[in-house]
């Protein structure tokens, strides 16, 4: 095409070595690095990946308008995010027009629940793009939690907080495995569930799994406004032949 | 303790470069190199790690007793894997014993329907152990699939074909996403489900992603005789803004 090559590189769930060969290998050689970050923050991509960037790489912020709690009504989110994830695509874009690869930098993988996904829909028609997985945060939390997640034929059920609570009784009733994601202000809701359910007794919770600040809690004695959104409860599955 | 350590190393899907840097440098770090393999096979794990291996490790293969198609009682199946995993147990626990680490080759990622499984819940306690997350398939998949997964607050079902078809047509019906692994001699009877619920239109396959011998075909297209145990099916969820 004579143009550049979209990157989406899975940099893995927060320890830098926790990234692939690939991706390392994909990231050294682009010369535009690419990230979404919150404003005024360093961004956990970013923070993950800067023990391998090279100072002469150029390095593309893009700023998400909103970060945390979703405004409401009349504020038009869906319309604000939309315009951003338009914006971040032609701003990627005019690099890779300009012949330049452009590494986009994901949390852990860069199809599951990335932002990566906005410009792979946008841009995926127009560029060649090539995307790398990386360590998701389901499998981080399992290793810092030191317990193996399903066996056998166990299904493993991947869900959001974030979904409301009778979803989330309907979703989580009757599961094998379950790992339960975005947490943050959810928590207690999330909480209140897996108790109704009987399932809080098997519940694992871990914060920032990798990253610094982790921390392993027993679930009973988390206050839930001390929650961040880079949290998870794992319900693994049962033993087979433990 | 004085004994060796046990490391679970995730070496991902396939693809040597897929493993992380973590695995690769406490895999190099081991005098002794375990993985499991079926008789006669050279065995994924091994493959993938083969071009980190140097030639000064040990190398303990655990050789399963049974692959493929499950024998019918009265063959006792369940038994025998016991005291397979019993046995490759008390193997390691020699090593470790003798105060060499054993790093243990997983596919994928420890903790995601891997044999190493056994392994920790026999020596977790026993021994130090540390497990390293890695790239399982299901996001290998999506990459070579070049689909995005999840988006948003969508859940993920994942699951393995081997389940009984009710089974399967239960937990598909009205799944947002998901992965059905393990297809093999199941293809037919998961493809029939898909069919039935409608969703045959939004799934996808790929054989042995990121591994030599990696095939992406139409779903309609496949002969049920020619699908390896090695192949997925996703059904991404519908994008967001696309």
């Amino acid at each position: 095409m004579g143009k550049g090559r979209l990157y989406g590189l899975g940099v893995g769930p927060g320890d830098p070595e926790l990234i692939t060969l690939k991706a390392l290998r994909c990231l050294r050689a682009a010369p535009v690095v690419a990230y979404y970050v919150g404003k005024g923050k360093q961004g956990n991509a970013l923070t993950s990946a800067r023990p391998h960037l090279h100072k002469d790489q150029l390095r593309l912020p893009l700023v998400y308008p909103v970060t945390g709690k979703k405004p409401a009504p009349p504020y038009d989110y869906e319309g604000v995010m939309r315009a951003f994830y338009d914006d971040a695509a032609e701003r990627v874009a005019a690099h890779l027009d300009a012949g330049r690869d452009v590494a986009v930098l994901c949390e852990g993988d860069p199809f599951f629940y990335g932002s990566f996904m906005y410009l792979h829909d946008r841009l995926a028609e127009r560029f060649d793009t090539e995307v790398v997985p990386g360590v998701c945060s389901v499998m981080a939390s399992a290793a810092v939690l030191r317990t193996p997640l399903v066996y056998r034929d166990q299904r493993l059920q991947i869900l959001a907080g974030t979904l409301p609570e009778d979803t989330l009784t309907e979703m989580l009733s009757g599961v094998e495995a379950a790992a339960i994601m975005k947490l943050g202000s959810n928590f207690e809701k999330v909480r209140r569930v897996l108790k109704q359910l009987g399932l809080d007794t098997r519940a694992l919770y871990v914060e920032r799994a990798t990253m610094s600040g982790e921390r392993v809690r027993a679930l009973a004695e988390i206050e839930a406004d001390s929650v961040p959104y880079f949290s998870m409860i794992l319900i693994p599955g049962e033993r087979w032949q433990g």
